[in-house]
Order: C-alpha cells, then structure tokens, then sequence
C-alpha cells in the first residue's frame, strides 16, 4: 500500500480514457487505459502501459502491434464496461460493437471513438505489473465529427460516476 | 511535417502541463511538459518525455534525478513563460520563483503547483529527439488546497491562450 500522499500527489496528473486494442491471428481483444502518451512528434511515437495480467498484454507482445482511440466525453458507462471490465479471455468484446479493421490490421472501434492510431511497436520496457510499450505511429486517422471532446478521467469518475478496475495505474 | 491526419488524430490525446526540475550540483533548472505518465501504481513509477536540446535533459541525464509538478488551473501564463519559453542556460528561472529543495534534493516549486513528486531514474530510452526517463517515486507531498483543480492543456490552449514551443511533443 501506497503512503496516502504519494496516492494523493500523484492523484493531480491529468488522464484521458483510451480503448487500445491488438490482435493474436484472427483472434482480436481491447482493454481500457488512462494514457496514451505521445513520446515524441516526428515521428509520431507513443507509448502505453499495459497490465501483464491482461489477454491485449498478450496480444501486444505477439503482434508488436496495437490500435489506440481516445473515448468521447458522451461514452457511456456500460459501453465503457464492455472493454474495461471485463476479461476477453472467456468473452468476445466485439460481439456487438461496430469495429472494422485498420490499415495496419489491427481492430477500430467506432462508437464513441474520436480518433485512432495504429502503432507499431519498437521498444518494450518491463516495469514490474505492467510492461511499457513504445512504438511508432503508422496509421492513424478522425473518426467522429469535428472538435470531438474527449474523455477526461476526471469527468468519466465525477460526472459518470466511473470506477477504476484493480490493475489499472491510477487507482 | 505529419500528414494532416495524424496529428490531428493525435490533438485528442489528453494532457496536463507539469514543471519538471532537476539538479546539476548546485545548479538548478527546470521547464515544462504537458506528460507525465504513471505507467505503474505499486510500487509508483512514472515517465516523462524531455526534449534533448533542453537544460534540464542534460542536468536529469547527469544526476539521474527529477521532480514533477502538475500545474493549478489558475497558473498564469508570464509564470509558464519563464519555464517553459526561456532557456535556463542564460537565464536564473527561479531567481523570483518561491521554491523549497525537496528531500531527494531536486527544487520544488511553490507557486501555482498542486504536489510534487520527485523520481529516481532507473531507465531511460532513446526516443530520437527526446529521451523517455522512467523511474521510481521517492517523495511526493501535496503542496496546495484540497482539491485543486489541475490545468490540463486544453484549458491552457483554449482559456489561457497559451502557445506550444517548437520541441514540444504536442504540437
């Protein structure tokens, strides 16, 4: 267990909420994160953080590829549940999900969804629960309407009412 | 220059700007960034992105060392101008700034800053123009009110009027 004020310090860093999906052969599974931090602008390279435990874990480490799409702040939280708290291990999270493939092969979802990157991973770093993934951008393209707002976590946890599962970073 | 797309994909991603400082012996130095990453909750790790040009790469390169601040909403912009547009080398940032060394020895900053949490590097990845530190949270303390409300980038961008410095990630 964390000291309180390291919870608290650490409480003020801002997040957004992500649907990071990937693939294993035609086997394909998303989960929810809280970042997606862009590493650096040309090129565009990102880098995620991503529960050991989870099957997109799995996935990742595989493929060496993943799809990344900021959430609308109108998400719902059942939609939000679907990907977020749930296992794909014993569920198909797409089943009733509009979703198409992206040029680099990996699932978009498109409810909800503002935007997505394709990601193509050249680094990983293992940091204990979680492995970090670095990649570049290779695809990436709008989804919704113009001037989507995104999801922050703060509103999905004091307007929406959302929990945080166990595992995630910032709990 | 990135296609259209993909940086206008990647405009979603959600940030918050935070002033990173750091040590070189007596000296010290500091700027901002709009990313710091929890990429783990227990034990606390996190991960920042810094330019290379910039002073305090050089000086969190050498001690192996920072401290990260997430910024209050009400942060003017002349005092985000004097971390984040001014290099330290011919320029004293906190010959005016209110500050205190925090435990691990980095400057904590304590004007318009919610909390501090000062890290101890253990890795760091060569991203091309940037280097990605990562490292473990030795102290963290709030420094403000209850429930300060953090800046995100989008109130700096949209409410402040505030502009992005060529070398930023998000531009």
């Amino acid at each position: 267990m964390l000291p309180k004020e390291v919870g608290e310090s650490l409480s003020y860093i801002t997040y957004g909420l992500y649907i990071v999906t990937s693939v294993d052969g035609e086997k394909k599974n998303g989960l929810i994160v809280n970042t997606v931090f862009q590493v650096t602008a040309e090129p565009a390279r990102v880098a995620i953080s991503v529960n050991k435990n989870s099957l997109t874990h799995e996935y990742i480490s595989k493929s060496g590829k993943f799809a990344a799409m900021p959430l609308a702040q109108n998400t719902t939280l059942p939609f939000i549940g679907i990907f977020g708290f749930r296992t794909g291990r014993n569920f198909d999270k797409f089943a009733n999900v509009p979703y198409k493939m992206g040029p680099s092969g990996c699932p978009i979802v498109l409810k909800d969804t503002l935007s997505y990157m394709e990601v193509k991973v050249f680094n990983t770093v293992d940091m204990g629960t979680h492995t970090l993934f670095i990649g570049d951008v290779t695809d990436a393209d709008i989804l919704c309407c113009e001037h989507g707002v995104p999801l922050t976590y703060e509103y999905y946890h004091t307007v929406i009412k959302g929990k945080t599962p166990k595992g995630a970073t910032h709990r």
